[in-house]
């Protein structure tokens, strides 16, 4: 096994990686096309910030970081939803208070873990060095210089293509014999607003909730930045009678917002701005097979299985392959290739779920939210934990703050919906809930989990 | 609508495309990767022949060369499925003997297809240029020739991707913002084989039949060719026990044959020789969206949608969608962008379609061709077909005898399927059927289909 790795891409999984591999004894290089964010600013309008649940934490925790971000971060105890009058309504995420998601900055998050991974010996990034491709014949990597424009070509042991959606790495796998490969995008865009602090940097709206205007066919969203603001993000779609394409002039937009989230817009003075500022972002899910060349490259986090916002999972996920990748390390120290072919076969499936789980719960954040059947069936869901807590983990607690496969919470989450229908469909309110139905139903259908 | 058109690709589609928008007054050239044909012998190993089917018999008749392609290809009236004790069971693919399909020369078939083309005003087919890709925002096309290696970039002004299921044209559209790609390779390659003609050039086996030797996880198939030999394809997965990575001496292969086709393997002396200078080639499927960048280019045939092979659709598809082209330029003849959206916003559906129904028929095929309750279900297919002629026309003959869109037969063909189990399931002979109940299914689920 070479102990020679190249990385590209210093975002969070490619800085976490570099750390676990350096503790290893792996001499790292790591290829950024970016500048260093700590010292240049970065500009915004792209993915601000994100929500870290239990998987994130246990990579931070190992990494010895999470005291750190813990205190720059915002808890987040349930989801607040916005009515178009205004009126609120609260849906806790967990069963108590000690099950709350974490709003970080994504910017302090990456250089906290870059500075940790610099730390160790024998870990190096090179900024400004964008990733053209591989060739896997030769294991030669191409690089150009952001600044300079120079290119050069250099000579590889092993690589990891930590370098995201648009993997330069994985369009060079594409052209391999029987890569298979998808890309789909949403219709759907996105474009980043905020919700700046209140006097002496007070938030605004309550800080521990994730804020969701749900609209049907498009939604604005809002998560706590420590400084008192609020990141915003609206999805609508690209085109259509309501859509980017439509919301072309200050007027359109101002009175878009005025009719659709008319507390929101009194809280965002700089709503145009932002708005025609910042890009229109889109968003896709990435699945691809293969994830390795021989012992010569491998990809991980979004490289590999790119998914859309919506479960707050992306981080978290790349975060976990990370753990599960030196984990196969740590057992197979004779071989790359038996590192990555295991990794991908045993982690395919749980990328394949959670970008399911994704997709799905863009229809649940738009729409479903705001249905009181809905609001019910959580009622139900969090009152059948409390009762079956080995069997009965709500999908979005598998998910969130559980570490069960994301392939579990799907088949699972799947049997829930079928058993939720049957048991919720004729109520109005939890107190009228069949018990005998329900255990007999949870007991005949759902498999014990192993909770950790 | 400017009338200046540049082809990428000079096979089936390319050159039936090129005919038909000649013939309309277009100025046409195609830039074939390839030599000419007709004058260099090609290797052999790669799809030799191909089933002609109704879609491609209206367009070879528009292209006034269906007489030509006719006399030289061979009529299958069904399948003849071999044993392992080398019995034969013939299961028709119509309803009578005017619904046959015709197996082909791929190399004949384009050959005067590209003939028929260059005898058009304004067509003319440059070899051996092989495209590298193209810039879609200056509208240039880089071509490097393949003898003298030399590059260029030629000015286009509308150009469309007939280039096959590895498209240069689409590789480049990749990378344009929201491009929708998947490419999905089955787990089987292909081998191509051959069953060399008897004395005097007289077929070995029954001309007439498309041969399948099923032995389910694996095949073996045979088409007739004109001079009296069969072109077989051999489908085998790349790994595993049972793959072309175990049969990697000739000793392997001959136990192998003479275990699985014995009879098969009677009349092919060549086998060790085709089967170790052959390649292996794998089969993919392909979907993307959109197929057009705004009025400069577009996608048309495998480029855009390759499916595998087992519905012995992929050129009849593309013939069939070359015909909708013209008859949208016909229609729209001022505006190229309004006519590539409105083709692929029809088309799309139709190959998605054929798609899902060729990797069906992999498994119908390898698998329950074999099965005596197949057998009695394409009887009793074929009984009701000749009931209820507008009702129920069996899903094959919905892909292969009319011209009904790929997508009604796959609809249709799903709902037959489950009145077929309901009926089918419980007798073991055509003269057991409930004809009332069948009757009732059909009259109840099905939709009434309009056939030409």
């Amino acid at each position: 096994m070479t102990k020679k790795i190249t990385l590209i891409g210093a975002g969070p999984a490619g800085s976490l990686l570099a750390l676990l591999l350096a503790r290893r004894g792996f001499q790292i290089e790591i290829f950024e096309r970016r500048p260093d964010m700590r010292k240049v600013k970065i500009s915004a309008g792209r993915s601000i910030n994100l929500a870290i649940s239990t998987r994130g934490i246990q990579a931070l925790q190992e990494a010895g970081l999470w005291e750190t971000i813990h205190k720059i971060s915002v808890p987040m105890k349930g989801r607040m939803m916005h009515s178009v009058k205004g009126e609120l309504v609260f849906q806790p995420y967990g069963k108590d208070d000690t099950e709350v998601i974490y709003a970080a900055s994504r910017a302090e998050l990456n250089k906290a873990l870059m500075t940790e991974a610099e730390k160790q010996p024998g870990v190096t990034i090179h900024f400004n060095e964008r990733c053209l491709g591989m060739d896997f014949k030769t294991s030669e990597v191409r690089l150009r210089h952001e600044i300079t424009n120079d290119e050069k070509t250099i000579q590889t042991e092993t690589v990891i293509g930590t370098d995201g959606s648009a993997s330069a790495i994985r369009a060079d796998m594409l052209k391999l014999s029987r890569f298979n490969f998808s890309q789909e995008y949403l219709e759907h865009g996105y474009k980043e607003l905020t919700i700046l602090p209140g006097p002496n940097g007070a938030f605004q709206i309550d800080p521990n909730a994730l804020h969701i205007w749900p609209r049907k066919a498009y939604m604005l969203i809002a998560l706590p930045n420590f400084d008192g603001s609020f990141g915003c993000i609206f999805f609508l779609p690209f085109e259509g009678p309501q859509s980017f394409a439509m919301l072309n002039t200050e007027t359109a937009v101002l009175d878009f917002f005025g009719a659709e989230f008319p507390d929101a817009l009194a809280l965002m003075p700089n709503l145009t701005k932002d708005f025609f500022e910042n890009p229109t972002g889109s968003m896709v899910t990435v699945r691809c097979y293969p994830w390795h060349v021989e012992n010569k490259a491998l990809l991980i986090g979004d490289a590999a299985h790119a998914i859309v916002p919506f479960f707050g999972q992306g981080v978290n996920c790349a975060f976990e392959g990370c753990m599960q990748l030196v984990s196969l390390i740590d057992r197979y120290a004779s071989s790359w290739e038996k590192v990555f072919s295991e990794f991908e076969q045993k982690r395919k499936i749980n990328t394949d779920a959670i970008a399911d789980l994704a997709l799905e719960n863009f229809i649940e954040m738009c729409d479903r939210v705001a249905d009181p059947q809905f609001l019910l069936r959580k009622k139900v869901e969090q009152a059948l934990e409390k009762k079956f807590p080995h069997l009965f983990v709500p999908k979005y607690s598998m998910v969130t703050f559980h570490r069960l496969p994301y392939s579990v919470a799907l088949s699972q989450g799947r049997i829930q919906d079928k058993i939720l229908s049957e048991i919720c469909d004729a109520i109005e309110r939890l107190e009228d809930l069949d018990w005998v139905k329900a255990e007999e139903l949870i007991q005949k259908e759902l498999v014990p989990l192993q909770t950790t």
